[in-house]
């Protein structure tokens, strides 16, 4: 029986872009394994974002999306990572095998020394964000994850959590899993408003759970050019295409192609993407607000992961402990 | 009320030299103060020793050996930095707000690096080395420590832990008591067999609660030169005086330096040093063998500290989590 571990970032409020591209692939990708662990890097969060008051309600906002999307708590164990103390701990043991030359060679480090004056390639680089390879390492390790959905910026990282476990492994012996990545490439992308990438730090986002008329106030925001009613629009780079693209399965898609050809104008084709979204967020937005409004049982549902998550990390830092020599005294 | 707080590294065997530079003044230190934290660093040591039977028995002799000593326990918190993960988590939580340029700074990996290769400047450096400072901040800062004795080489430290608390702070607010070092000057220096410093590697110690035939076998072998019984004999340069100056008080050393100027010979003043350490010795070594021959107890008197060091670790802990924006999603 398989592992899937996935971790989801904590910064910031969930947008229409994190719905597509994570949330919904990864909730369909959990009913291919049997024990499935999601959790919320919130001490990882942490690197970036100094802001308390973020950092907390980022947890809340994602933890909410993530529950109303979908989760199916038969098959995954949903929890945060700053419940698990154990990672923290297994984050030091590692510490001490993981080669400081593998973090030197890390691709968010190098990018990071890459943006700063030759003088002081370290300027404004902090510890966790050159330590962070070893903690996700940690979060995979603990709960012997066989596999890990990544994007193919992170393939990276799960080279540098086999490199770590191999290592321990060959200084004490079989104790880590060796993950394997899982890169999708059938998972759409939603671009943002203007075509580049959906990003906070562009505001071309729409943020997952606005309000219908936000929503549907962004979605007239898509770029499109100036082509009149009637005139044949085409779909090959239209980003409201790509929006249709991401939610749509093909038959339905061939329709909207149609439309485009046929020159529908821009304003009613705007319409349609709101009525195909709106249907589909429609019952998630209500659940997402429910939650919201009732932060004790978002908190009830990950203390209720957490138990589980944690009989597992108990046992498996006990095995660990025991392996490198930190054990009772007991002779 | 000041809190002192102290490390003890857990590498292999205690010597004398142990015995007479840090454990006896650590013991004397503590009755200065009402509040004492005092640890077995179990975990650090995984940075340079990576077998498990070494680093088990090493805290199971240390643990027993402080404890044969007379730690008082009316006043001294004794436990293994192992059995608090707070210490770990705060480790993680201070790594986000340590700049990685201070690191680089650090004695001991700029040493580690000086001798290496220029062209593979981090060969065989584990990230636990290099991230050492960390974690030694966490374990003075969790405990609110006002004091930490250090060796001289080791107030770079402390000054790193001062300026990640003093970070935090800023970021945060007010969280962290910045600690000051004590570096004591009056602390007298025990070389070893051959007049170099007193160290396993040179061979040149003596186990701290070795046997009594070793003990003496042992003293024997301190280096002196080659005048004989009716000689007068000077202490200037002299290691066996400097092992006497090491446990007598003045009045007594003063009747030895007299035996010395007398012409007293070597293998009797050998035989006098052996009665003195072996007097101070023999009771401690009887608490010592009943202790190693008793492991329960040792795990149970470290229990019984440890359980009250989490109570103060808990609370810290919390307080930091809540002061990040890591806390319970309750609205």
């Amino acid at each position: 029986m398989s592992t899937l571990l996935t971790g989801i970032t904590t910064s910031g409020t969930p947008h229409l872009g994190n719905y597509v591209g994570a949330i919904k692939p990864s909730i369909e990708k959990s009913k291919d394994f049997n024990k499935n662990f999601l959790f919320l890097a919130d001490y990882h969060s942490l690197i970036k974002n100094q802001d308390p008051e973020l950092t907390f309600k980022s947890s809340l906002k994602i933890a909410a999306a993530w529950i109303a999307c979908g989760i199916n708590f038969e098959k995954v164990n949903f929890y945060r990572q700053s419940s698990i103390p154990q990672i923290l701990e297994l984050n030091w043991i590692l510490s001490s095998v993981t080669p400081k030359g593998i973090l030197n060679r890390a691709h968010a480090y190098k990018a990071a020394v890459d943006v700063n004056d030759k003088t002081d390639p370290d300027s404004g680089i902090n510890a966790g964000l050159f330590n962070y390879p070893i903690l996700m390492a940690a979060d995979i390790l603990l709960f012997d994850a066989d596999f890990v959905p990544v994007g193919s910026d992170q393939k990276q990282h799960i080279e540098m959590t086999r490199d770590i476990a191999g290592r321990f492994n060959n200084s004490y012996g079989e104790t880590f899993t060796l993950p394997e990545p899982i890169i999708s490439t059938d998972i759409p992308l939603l671009p943002g408003l203007d075509g580049r990438k959906m990003s906070k730090s562009y505001n071309n986002f729409i943020e997952l759970f606005s309000s219908e008329k936000i929503l549907q106030k962004s979605l007239n925001q898509i770029v499109t050019d100036s082509l009149l009613p009637g005139d044949p629009k085409g779909t090959k780079d239209s980003i409201l295409f790509d929006y249709f693209s991401a939610f749509l399965k093909k038959e339905r898609l061939d329709g909207i192609k149609k439309s485009f050809e046929d020159g529908a104008g821009w304003g009613d084709l705007k319409k349609m993407l709101f009525d195909i979204i709106n249907d589909e967020l429609s019952p998630l937005r209500e659940k997402y607000e429910n939650l919201i409004n009732n932060p004790n049982t978002i908190e009830e549902i990950l203390s209720e992961g957490e138990k589980q998550a944690v009989i597992h990390a108990e046992n498996k830092i006990k095995e660990v402990r025991e392996t490198v020599g930190i054990k009772p005294l007991h002779g």
